[in-house]
């Protein structure tokens, strides 16, 4: 993996920050744009709506897949003090935050929310309990939050972009999305000259040889991966009927089939600088591609 | 204050959630995104270049503006759980959530951030330490994120859109800046057609009678909201020399002077539909106003 963005500050336009996050302005944000009108353009290209949620996804709506037991090293979730007014004045009792940075949360309420993990669970809950007329085809850029052991510059961040392009249907119906997008994506790498090592993966499961569904994956895998310089910046799934069943969305007398493309915009601006070189006349427009 | 908003699912392409926040597509999403390219226009006429900040905000950086003291009863917390193999065991035991949705966290790790109150605050932290040259005239919009008592659809939201117009400069500097602004803004509302009141406010302290911040802005007001059938779609701030201080950002051998235009994204869509009612067809373009 090119480790030409690991200093910070070498790109312009860029901060990196040490909670693992990027602020972005001036070339790098047009890019950031640039990228995402790309995918944007691609998902019209299947008539899919565009979608805007927000940050926080229900702990409960997030039971029906088993979210919370299969990823909790990697979820963040909002957490906010309980409003009682002993319990704020004893939170702003004495340093906040300490001398270390640390914030000293006294009493808190209910947790019931996770911020957004991935950005398609959004679509499952929105859809829960619909019957498809036909195959569906939908888009959304999320804000999406993952824990990590470290952190990269728009390699590895802890809150990130993700565009995913859904489709849920038939299972022939998403096999076909699939391979179309697949095709659609691995041609547009070619306009630009961007080059991609596609890699079957597994979903990254907390204890991974204890979780029968990673065991699943690895025996038939149902991720591949756009590797740009031993970075994953963007995913073809096949979910098979896995979401639909958990939330009785149903197509064609049977539970719906469900498949995603998903994009990691701050990954793909790493692979276009890490390919193309830090200046921005050296960027492609990406138009038309 | 308009509540023909507040039955869930007239208003088609909106979702409300049970955590106090939308999901928006079709017309609305359009609506949302001519809103803010309005917004956008009228940042360009200050020549002011757009950022894109994270969702956290460290708890370090915001010491120096005392906001946790000032507004605990505002902040949402990203947490994390402990990475230790044990712990997050431990926490995948038993139902998660629980049978009223509720996710018992066990151990955590420090609480370092806040997630972004208001979109502003980046910009202080972006600049400490510089010595501007001249007035600096910025712009973002950025999730914003506060707890409240009750939540009302597009109207009061636990996240929402927050798009500001910021400078620093000299008093004088952000004075002109903030009477242009409001003078920009009273013109493109005639425009629109969309009737405001401009009334002079306080932040919502935490026991504010206790507050001495909030005595002197009660004495000499600093905002200005921009109320629309009783509902604050935006507000005309000025700081003063209070960010130019905490943040070490200088301008002609002072403390910088700061002042905000801001706009509550989800609140224009609420104006606009309360005035226009339901039917795009009836919505202004927003297009050179």
């Amino acid at each position: 993996m090119s480790h030409a963005l690991s200093v910070p500050g070498v790109l312009p336009g860029h901060r990196w920050l040490p909670s693992g996050q990027s602020s972005l302005t001036g070339p790098l944000l047009d890019l950031y744009r640039r990228v995402d009108r790309m995918f944007v353009g691609w998902a019209a290209e299947w008539g899919a709506g565009d979608y805007l949620f927000p940050p926080f996804l229900s702990a409960r709506d997030l039971a029906g897949v088993d979210y919370l037991r299969s990823f909790p090293h990697l979820a963040t979730f909002p957490v906010a003090l309980d409003p009682a007014d002993e319990n704020l004045l004893e939170f702003t009792r004495g340093d906040v935050p300490d001398a270390r940075g640390r914030v000293r949360l006294t009493a808190t309420t209910p947790v019931l929310d996770v911020l957004t993990p991935a950005a398609c669970y959004h679509f499952y809950v929105a859809f829960r309990g619909e019957q498809l007329e036909g195959p569906r085809y939908v888009t959304t850029r999320a804000t999406c939050f993952r824990r990590e052991t470290h952190y990269a510059p728009l390699a590895r961040q802890s809150s990130f972009s993700m565009r995913e392009i859904v489709c849920l249907g038939t299972a022939d119906e998403v096999k076909a999305f699939l391979e179309d997008g697949r095709s659609r994506v691995a041609r547009a790498l070619d306009a630009i000259g961007l080059g991609v090592a596609w890699e079957t993966a597994t979903d990254p499961f907390f204890r991974p040889r204890q979780n029968p569904k990673h065991l699943a994956q690895r025996l038939d895998p149902l991720k591949t991966e756009m590797m740009a310089g031993g970075l994953a910046i963007g995913s073809v799934n096949l979910h098979r009927s896995y979401f639909g069943e958990a939330f009785q969305i149903r197509r064609d007398g049977r539970d719906a089939s469900s498949g995603c493309i998903a994009f990691g915009v701050e990954r793909w601006l790493h692979a276009i600088v890490a390919c193309f070189g830090p200046d921005p006349a050296g960027w492609p427009s990406l138009e038309a591609v």
